[in-house]
């Protein structure tokens, strides 16, 4: 390789994973990176070990800012592989200037959902730069949780399994993108930001078998179908009607020509769970007011392997590719 | 608090402490965090964990660049705690137009120094952000250590203890100001970033009975003495003539008006032993290339509690503060 970097290349989709795979994995090698799971799983398979930096702009959005984010985002990344997040570190770049009351309304949002997910930062660092060296403030968090259940894994997806989303998508990326363009919406459009731990503690606590799960970030729920069926060898069957979509959504992408499918969440996960069980994960995701409207959105098939395939409810079918270009930067 | 974050608030000294205690540990709050010591403590004593975002400018400097620089400053928190660097994350925010073949380059000194201290990145994350919103490449690593020795800590230093340096002091902070201000220099003065696992386990496994060891990051060996003193409620001796540094680093701090006990190192440590194992601890640093001119620097005593004092050889004494202003950003 010997180009610049591009901004398609943080997409969450295919420039991503190629620039992830291409410079970092093939120097840094390993059977646990290669997993390519949510979090790495290490000691013995006793603790998930996963980071996330976050770039987000606007810092404060409708529904959350990016201190929510920061812990959501990697408690969330933790729970997808079965683990309860305890404990983290917190690393923020602050450019010169900022203010510290704003920072201080950042840590408290930080504070607030560390405590939803019974974790704790035990590790910082603090670093000022210059102005115009960093646009305001960037956080990363890196968390260790304690496996609850062994054996969640992206790669063990079969035809056994059926898939399952937690909640209607794309409520993220739309609101970030109405923040950015300034509109000014009558509806109350507000990010799915959300963490995740209760429910998936709820689905293995029922003993819910739960091949894997995987929250639907940049690069949305197409990136994880794609990344799912590559990992398992399998065909994805995605039945386009069932994929819950609010109005808000919806309005946003009519207006901006996007996919919802391709639309970042920030609390909304895919689930493949045994056909056995779907209707009792249902049965349970409903409880939640976050995942009320959890649906079975796709079977798993033989058919076209690697792929994802959406049919239409006129019998018609297409691919559906995993997101690619610049999509949103800044998205998370 | 009410007012502006300034560079200040990152230098490592007096007002970077500040900041973090009156915003981070008063909403993070936890006994762990609050030891401050150079990785946490996790796991049931088992486990050392730390963080760490590096920001450094220019990227590539003598003697290491960003990527050495970004394994070598995480694996050393671990070391520093008596724990062998396992398990390392690696997240990366890069500026959209950045060169992949610098980030090549970055990536195989990370691997080049991953080696050497037997670790592996297990999780990571890449961010690519629009032209302005970074400067280049900011670089966060996160690592787990497994403890060798239980107990090293900050808080228990006493008069039992005397203070070491590994090597002569102020060389990765001369460096980066002599790149940053364009100073040609006839000597080779070069940064000491390095990893330091291999000394501490020599250390640890001939039973030499250390108390503390913190590696003197930014701040310089200024900080690391302040904060021991406080945090074990001492006061630190220092025999100003035993400081040993080289001729290269006198020069730019005699040139530019700074004090080498305040400049940034990467790859030098001070150590609390107890006094009758520090002939041994010197013997064991001599036989590194790295630490081949450790040298004993202070006593402990209770003279002046939570104070370091500066010893002439003249027998006057004066208080050797924290380190305050805005000292040189991203210096790591």
């Amino acid at each position: 390789m010997n180009k610049q970097i591009t901004l398609a290349m943080g997409n969450g989709g295919e420039e991503n994973n190629e620039l992830i795979s291409k410079i970092f994995y093939k120097a840094f090698k390993n059977e646990i990176l290669e997993k390519s799971e949510d979090a790495a799983v290490i000691h013995g398979g006793e603790l998930a070990f996963s980071t996330d930096s976050f770039t987000v702009s606007p810092l404060f959005f409708e529904g959350a800012d990016i201190g929510k984010l920061a812990i959501c985002g990697t408690c969330n990344d933790l729970a997808m592989m079965g683990a309860k997040p305890k404990y983290l570190t917190c690393s923020v770049i602050i450019e010169e200037g900022f203010s510290t009351r704003e920072l201080e309304k950042i840590v408290r949002s930080m504070k607030k959902e560390l405590e939803i997910n019974g974790a704790i930062v035990v590790s910082g660092d603090t670093k000022v730069v210059p102005r115009g060296s960093v646009d305001k403030i960037f956080i990363n968090t890196t968390g260790i949780g304690t496996i609850i259940k062994k054996g969640i894994s992206s790669n063990n997806i079969s035809t056994d399994d059926v898939i399952l989303v937690s909640r209607d998508i794309g409520r993220h990326g739309a609101t970030i993108f109405a923040a950015r363009e300034g509109i000014e919406l009558s509806s109350t459009l507000e990010s799915d930001c959300a963490s995740l731990i209760e429910q998936v503690e709820a689905l293995l606590e029922a003993d819910v078998c739960v091949t894997a799960m995987r929250d639907a970030t940049r690069g949305g729920v197409s990136a994880v179908l794609n990344e799912w069926a590559k990992q398992s060898d399998i065909c994805i069957e995605v039945e386009e009607e069932s994929i819950p979509v609010s109005q808000e959504v919806y309005g946003i992408c009519e207006m901006l020509g996007f996919e919802a499918l391709n639309l970042a969440n920030e609390g909304t996960f895919v689930l493949a769970v045994k056909k056995e069980d779907a209707q009792k994960a249902l049965e349970i995701l409903h409880s939640f007011e976050n995942s009320k409207n959890a649906v079975k959105i796709a079977n798993v098939s033989q058919q076209y392997k690697q792929k994802v395939i959406l049919l239409s409810s006129y019998g018609t079918k297409r691919f559906l590719d995993a997101p690619t270009g610049e999509l949103l930067p800044r998205i998370c």
